[in-house]
């Protein structure tokens, strides 16, 4: 259904229109050949690669529908098991998740880039930071020298992102220039990357930076620190029960509460197994799907929006 | 009951005893305070901080009884973890694991040193070559680099090791320059070095590159592949029957066949996830402990070694 519906727009030359000077701007589902009130959505799993126990939940919960797009964290020690799925899954819609910190305490990672390279991303024993508190000076050239490598590790080893976002929003949430060096490098490898109009508020750097191509989506809906486990169900029906037209990414963690997981986060339970077995348990669920009819949601991935900025030449 | 052995022996004037110019050469037992006759063996594990299976299984044997020494891979993801442990359980006899290879398709890891700095140990991706090969040229400096590393980041990190030895025995058994690095880092440091006398048949510049101060065990025995599943406990009870004099230790490698070790191990069984569950198993029975009991067979840890090389200066 995806499939005709992008062609049927590319067919009508609604795709691309992302130019200003076309008229009245296009909502980005109307670009994509869906009428305005459309509610697309993303249903995108984080930080594939971090774990064993985040890759066999999310290729499971992708397998099954239960989500349709997801990032990958290149510097983690599982991340050659999600890129060996992704080479015999070429249609899944796999994007990078770029990292820049190690924010657990028992399981550790560090920088792709040679780490006399990027210096102000490691801590004294050679991880990425635990945390970036106000005296910690990230240099956005060593940041831009590590998603560097990550992208190159990752097409090294087979994977073609269709997307670029950024573990613990470190990229979008921190400053301006960490938000212009992975605007630069997207742009550079002509790929979108995750920007939310509900995020401008917030950050307004983030809308002073952004060209006429950058695609802006709507809004990301997550799960923040604080919602009791017995309202986890009810936040993400509540939110597909009034998810507003236009195009929604869900942010998602899913793994499963094994001992791996557990030992891996066991300092916090925010974003810990628990939570993820919680996220994988609803977005598995017959109950998700039903949301998702009875709402006239449809499903879209950034492998589409990838394809409306840069339409198949024409052929007469 | 070690302790009250080893007090005695230093009492008795028996350690150290390492010198050639002493008189007729001493066995190590008897350096140790033990009758020529005696049976010592370190029961070790190997390979902790690889995965939240090896450390979480290992961990269990120590608190057991079925293992009394192990060594530590500090470049793996999961070494934070084990760091954490060392620090709180200081007597634990932990040794080093220096790890030159990545042996694994799906979780891997890379130099704790930065790459740019030993280029001849890293593949085209980052991550210590899988394997060597004939053509694989490992430039010894590199080698040396990275376990300087390896070592500075275990102290750095709280972790205070009694011995070295080497990842599937790379600075052992490929050549006699890589065994000069050890050998040099281990005098500097001051630690006793995993080196049996059953090798050096198979490895003669292994004899050639010690110095009258080093410490040469009598034998490593350990299990090799091929050995049907049903035959592992088995060797190991013939092992412990027929245990000859001397020191021995039993290099064995523990972990559990979960979903973890299984996804981290799923390319090859020979150590693999079932292969390490089998080692927990035999190490954790009351049919080793018996056996170990019935054959008069007296643990003893590097830490002993160690403190017979290294004996407190006298105090009258």
């Amino acid at each position: 259904m995806r499939r005709s519906a992008l062609v049927f727009a590319a067919a009508c030359g609604l795709v691309p229109a992302f130019s200003a000077a076309q008229g009245p701007a296009k909502a980005l589902q109307e670009k994509l050949g869906y009428p305005r009130d459309a509610k697309l959505l993303i249903v995108h799993a984080d930080d594939l690669g971090m774990a064993h126990s985040v890759n066999a939940a999310s290729i499971h919960a992708l397998e099954i529908g239960g989500i349709n797009s997801a990032s990958l964290m290149v510097p983690c020690p599982w991340f050659p098991e999600i890129a060996d799925y992704a080479k015999s899954h070429l249609a899944a819609d796999f994007g990078l998740h770029l990292v820049l910190t190690s924010e657990r305490v028992y399981y550790r990672w560090g920088p792709v880039a040679p780490r006399d390279k990027v210096s102000s991303l490691v801590d004294a024993n050679g991880y990425f930071h635990h945390d970036w508190s106000a005296e910690t000076r990230i240099d956005p050239k060593d940041a831009e020298t590590e998603i560097r490598a990550q992208i190159a590790r990752a097409l090294a080893m087979g994977v073609k992102p269709t997307h670029l976002d950024s573990h613990q929003n470190r990229l979008f949430q921190t400053n301006k220039d960490l938000f212009e060096v992975i605007l630069r490098v997207a742009h550079e490898n002509n790929l979108p990357v995750l920007i939310p109009r509900n995020w401008f508020g917030d950050f307004p750097y983030l809308e002073k930076a952004l060209g006429p191509n950058d695609v802006v989506i709507d809004r990301v809906i997550t799960m923040a620190p604080g919602l009791p486990p017995a309202q986890w169900s009810a936040f993400y029906k509540k939110a597909l029960e009034h998810l507003e037209p236009g195009v929604t990414e869900f942010v998602i963690h899913l793994a499963y509460a094994d001992a791996e997981m557990k030992a891996a986060t066991h300092e916090r339970d925010t974003w810990g197994a628990e939570w993820r077995q919680r996220d994988f348990d609803f977005f598995s669920s017959v109950e998700f799907q039903k949301l998702l009819h009875d709402n006239q949601i449809h499903l879209i991935t950034w492998r589409e929006i990838a394809r409306a900025m840069n339409p198949p030449a024409k052929t007469e």
